[in-house]
């Protein structure tokens, strides 16, 4: 039961497309990350997604739109839609979603992250 | 389905202690609200709850401790935990937590608030 710096936990780690959970409530994890380039496209079955971004510019693609993030800015991937995270420059990210959720959903593949550090 | 600047939605609204709606998903609202003075004493039985702040500064009294937080930092008060926000200045918080929450939990009074409204 201690409070979390996101700063400070963003200096913990340096790779990419692989989020640290970081925090417990409910049935979700809050979880954060570091994006950088193109991720894979999709999507995930049972789960919301919401991605709020603490620093830098994130591309959320959907199928047929792109939504473009800026800092303090987050958006919602309602369960089923497919979407493909883009960051041109590398953009810190604060992810909440159901502990069940697979990084890469139904894409598995070489970003597939099953094993989450807490941190 | 669209995005949220959370800037532009606190602009929305002056009143304190009276969150709003400002994102859905799985079994849980985010949402905004601006915090200034004191809060009552409460707990959840049942849902944890995430305060974020956006802006400001917050104190989260515990029975046994306070909690501390500035810009960029959160916290999560676990179900069943007695507590109590305070804001000697205007605080923006996010907030996330089950749809069922009341935001005085237990403690029912002139602070309550039944029908949230979404913005």
């Amino acid at each position: 039961m201690e409070k979390v710096n996101l700063s400070e936990k963003f200096k913990l780690f340096t790779d990419t497309w692989c989020p640290k959970i970081v925090g417990v409530l409910n049935d979700s994890y809050v979880k954060l990350a570091k994006f950088k380039g193109e991720f894979v496209w999709h999507q995930h079955e049972h789960e919301d997604e919401l991605f709020y971004v603490v620093k830098g510019k994130l591309t959320i693609r959907l199928k047929e739109r792109d939504i473009h993030l800026e800092e303090g800015e987050f958006f919602i991937v309602p369960k089923g839609v497919e979407h493909m995270p883009v960051a041109a420059e590398e953009a810190h990210i604060f992810l909440l979603e159901p502990k069940s959720v697979l990084n890469t959903g139904n894409t598995i593949g070489e970003k597939t992250v099953k094993d989450l550090e807490r941190i």
